[in-house]
């Protein structure tokens, strides 16, 4: 299987390190051995028909910045749509930046591999939230398989699991904490009482909040998530913009001291349904599987036939993340060997 | 698909109770078009080699408590091991009720069918806790798929996801909540600071905690579900006597009010992992997956790449363990069809 993966960030390093790791794991378990035969950054790409090495890949990126630095197969300068059209490939990973306007890249680039009957892999909530409808057209009319369980909940299974594990049900809504790092601040507000200017900053210099907070803090990150779930999970045709949202930046620690006093926490959640499209700030009761802190992501399923049924994970981190995209590699796999 | 029913309590009525629901779902999404060809009781049978009426099942057995007055087609005193000699069919259900000393007669029941080449679920923790290698490889040799997610934690989709979601991750542990009974009773005594004995008196009258509620107070029923765990996921060749078991019979209120002091509740775990086998009572922290309330399960499975997952739901019910059986049925006709 020859895998092409776009965007070396976080993400596409942890998809590199993670086949590394895997290696032999891989090959016993599933007869599978995937070589990356191509890896696009801003500087250009890496390319190499036989498979790149991926310690080597890990150590051009730290050591240069540039991953077309790769000893004598980097390709400075070179487009990843070209490096689409002349490398031989099965499946494209896209984990280049998420982009919340107009999806791009990534859009093109999963068209691109679509028309040309490869398979994708992708955690770029991008072209998901904007236009999932003609991204899962187009797969269903070039006849590949495109899979994106990495784009909610890094590593909480929540699309797979709702597709396979839930099969004799009809899931009805959707219901979740889907962005840990305000999870992290409300459960930290919770704890300590502290401001949320004060707790956001905190968050930031751990590194768990960005430097521009805002996709997260006003729940835009989350309302992304909501979309893809409505669109994977619910089948409705919905997209960014059909989703009412507000976020957590006006939370004050006086009503979360009064929600304590109640047994109540305040949590950001998303909610998906036939009657609602919604990410804002709600109450949940103390010992309910929502009340987790940190930066831990939840989801509820709420079924006809098994009630609701929730799944915990992190919803961020390098390798994390990377499992995921690892999960639908393997699934494509034993769909087309 | 021809499916034999062995036993009509709770979870068998809710197998012919869902497949009547969901008949149409099944036919337009999977094209399956399952038929209850014989169901057993105690009483005998009820036999129609083109399909029971589901409706009529339930009603029968509301009314007179015997499948075998089923009308026209009802045979009194039949043995269900004579059932599965003398009817066709694909599939067998085995939910007779569960004996955790020698498994019987489901035992029996499953290597039957087996041997002739019928796949097999079951919601059934005894022959699985006493003789799983024995029904697995029966299950390899015969060539026949044998599934039982039922099993542990009713309608908490536990062992089809640890196989299928997290492809790409090996399992090192699974820790988790895997009986209703004790959770509801641990949960009233933290929250109204009562003792043992009347808070198991009240489950008891709300009956959701059996006349004699052993198997659950103990930790054996838990205990049950930790083999199958242990064997299925972690490929660990246990039975129940490798357990360590220790019940909540003689936790005391004072200690759930000292625990609770902490910031910290008393829950009944169990774990499996290559160096442990227990079902006992720990302290979990108020905010971790593990703080739910009421008769929810709960577990986590330790991961290579995704680190902890947890997933949570309901743990018994009749309808909600029946759709973990339809889930079950639905995946071996994704294999046969």
């Amino acid at each position: 299987m020859k895998i092409i993966i776009l965007g070396f960030g976080a993400v596409g390093q942890g998809v590199a390190r993670v086949l590394s790791m895997k290696e032999d794991y891989l090959k016993s378990n599933y007869d599978l051995n995937p070589q990356i035969v191509a890896v696009t950054d801003r500087s250009g790409a890496a390319i190499k028909e036989d498979g790149l090495d991926g310690e080597l890949l890990l150590k051009t990126k730290n050591e240069t910045g540039k991953i077309s630095s790769y000893p004598e197969y980097g390709v400075p300068g070179v487009s990843s749509l070209k490096v689409l059209e002349e490398v031989e490939y099965d499946c494209l990973v896209e984990v280049t930046p998420t982009d919340i306007d107009d999806g791009e890249p990534a859009r093109s680039h999963i068209l691109k591999a679509m028309e040309e009957g490869k398979d994708v892999v992708t955690s770029n909530k991008g072209p998901l939230a904007l236009s999932f409808q003609e991204l899962a057209s187009s797969a269903q009319s070039n006849d590949v398989e495109f899979k994106f369980e990495a784009s909610v909940g890094g590593a909480m299974p929540i699309l797979n699991f709702a597709h396979d594990n839930l099969a004799g049900c009809s899931i009805e809504s959707i219901y979740g904490i889907l962005n840990g790092t305000t999870n992290y601040i409300l459960s930290r507000m919770a704890k300590e009482g502290s401001s949320y200017e004060q707790t956001l900053s905190e968050a930031q210099e751990m590194g768990i909040a960005e430097t521009d907070p805002y996709q997260d803090v006003e729940g835009i990150d989350a309302a992304c998530k909501i979309v893809i779930l409505a669109n994977s999970v619910l089948n409705l045709p919905v997209t960014l913009k059909d989703v009412e949202v507000e976020g957590i930046s006006r939370i004050t620690a006086e009503s979360i001291a009064l929600a304590k006093k109640e047994g109540l926490l305040i949590k950001l959640i998303g909610e998906a349904s036939a009657d609602a499209l919604e990410v804002s700030p709600r109450l949940v009761r103390q010992g309910s599987p929502f009340a987790v802190e940190g930066t831990l992501n939840v989801a509820t399923l709420k079924t006809d036939l098994a009630d609701d049924v929730t799944v915990v994970g992190k919803g961020a981190g390098s390798v994390e993340t990377a499992s995921a995209i690892l999960s639908d590699i393997i699934s494509i796999w034993k769909i087309r060997k």
